[in-house]
């Protein structure tokens, strides 16, 4: 059996949410047990209410204190009982396999340092979402997302390493492809970090490295892994999330004007429905904190139960591929 | 009468488009003669083929060289008779009053250097293209887009400026709104750079600053003016354009499988259109170099005629509302 604890007081839906998507993931889990860390009463509540689970299948960890979205990463230390602390202390513990929350960023940044530490040789951990992509069936692990403002070559070396094993462990691919996000293709683009970082993963013959890629190419399915600076690596993120947010709204406002628009939208529905599915970030609604020492996902804290089932399969998928020991085999390879 | 010199031999699609591109910008702009710059025959053939311009409107200013977008930025200083060097020139010797050109980018910005050098108190210009917003007639000036790897506070500071009078003065904006591309909105957001540009900004009591904003803001019109260093402005465009053309390439080959969707995109073809020209690119290809001492801007090498048409207007608009004077009094005030 694995176990995953899942901060459920991190959802900014309230924590009933979360027990839901739970409680949906586990319908065909059978070898999964979730522990729920946070307020009692409400998990309760929301578990008898949702029913259709079984008491095999879940455990309660109570806790008294959490930390909401207006609160200080110092919280961590403050809030002993906090939901975010004690999830992330039955990972130290290994109490369970792997933890989730939709909580507070860089409490659960803070609180992952403090509690678990990092993996040999890491230094900054990153956040590693997948991207959906043109190409059927090949999503893109792009990092670091936002963890950082800040990230040294050797940041940047370390994560094509994780990504890469959490490739081919996670997703089964052969020799993932890594590239560096860059400002142009060409050799010798960029700031002095790109410039050295793209030295240091030429060198590394561990790694199938393809080169500096631009930023258009996120979505293209051209490699497996892309590797940035947590600043920059979050502008682009945001980016993207933008402009496809509004140029669907633009599309659906503009169908709006028009009556013979709307016949045309009804005999497109299966189009934007496929569309929706391929590029939908619900489908992509996490990340993992790779480099911490422990199996650790964030969750968007705005989620829906399809975001937290989302999140939950990944984190379930990393568990189960053993993909912690593995990235420590990876990190101790000189 | 204005007058711009076209580098026509920037063009990736050969200078029939550009000059093409010019005659059509001219039928009506009376007050306007464009000055070809570039092989004459080659120019010659083109207006030959295209006729319907009347001689008054065009010079050709013949030259024997060309920089390729293989060539080097060393090229500016070898080839003295080349058409992106001597249109430069004109603009320094005030034969025209502006200059635009679709070639080599590291050679226009050695050309621009060298030849014009920057307006007081600016030492690295930056690119500055327009984008199209959700707010209808509102467009957001981006820049540094990438003519810089690494830029300073003061850098950001003076774009801010810069951009401010650009938005008064070409768009008629009367108290633009700047924005701060970060990574969250609060305060004290971001890198170095960010922290100490956000300071400055604020301190700065000429300007109307509302502070950070995250690149998903990018379209949504919610400022006039949206200041970053040339590597994340790159990065941040080059993500907006290539999520948009994904979206729109996989609606159009879901469409292509289904007849009942091809019927629907009939019916929605007014609403594909009117989003298409929102955000066409084609019409924002252009990007002036703001900080030179001189009215010049780099279009996209591979623009069709309507993209040229567009950078061609935008350069129009700059040199008749006399941008630069103003932007020099701009850089006066202490």
């Amino acid at each position: 059996m694995y176990k995953i604890a899942f901060d459920v007081m991190g959802s900014d839906l309230g924590p009933k949410i979360a027990v839901q998507a739970a409680i949906k993931f586990l319908e065909n889990k059978k070898d999964l047990i979730i522990v729920f860390v946070g307020d009692k009463n409400q998990i309760e509540a929301a578990i008898n209410e949702t029913g259709n689970v079984s008491t095999t299948q879940y455990e309660i960890f109570p806790t008294t204190e959490f930390i909401d979205m207006h609160g200080s990463i110092l919280d961590v230390k403050r809030k002993k009982d906090a939901s975010l602390v004690r999830a992330l202390e039955l990972v130290q513990t290994k109490k369970v396999d792997g933890m989730l929350t939709g909580g507070h960023s860089g409490a659960f940044l803070a609180g992952s340092h403090f509690i678990l530490g990092e993996l040999d040789g890491i230094i900054r951990p990153g956040f590693m979402p997948t991207f959906p992509t043109m190409v059927k069936d090949r999503v893109t692990l792009f990092l670091d997302a936002g963890a950082n403002n800040d990230n040294t070559p050797e940041d940047l070396h370390n994560y094509a390493k994780l990504a890469s094993t959490y490739s081919k462990t996670v997703l089964g691919v052969k020799n993932p492809e890594i590239g560096l996000l860059n400002v142009g293709t060409e050799k010798g683009k960029g700031r002095e970090l790109q410039k050295l970082t793209e030295k240091l993963l030429d060198e590394d013959k561990h790694l199938n490295f393809k080169g500096n890629i631009e930023a258009r190419e996120m979505l293209t399915g051209t490699v497996d892994i892309m590797v940035t600076d947590g600043f920059t690596g979050n502008v682009a993120l945001k980016a993207m999330e933008g402009t496809s947010k509004i140029l669907l709204s633009a599309i659906k406002a503009n169908v709006m004007k028009s009556f013979m628009a709307k016949i045309g939208a009804l005999f497109m529905k299966n189009v934007f429905k496929e569309v929706k599915t391929t590029f939908d970030y619900k489908e992509h609604a996490g990340a993992i904190l790779i480099g911490a020492n422990g199996i650790v996902f964030k969750a968007h804290g705005s989620n829906d139960i399809q975001g937290f089932v989302s999140t939950l399969r990944m984190t379930y998928d990393a568990v189960q591929n053993d993909v912690l020991n593995k990235m420590k085999k990876e990190m101790a390879i000189k």
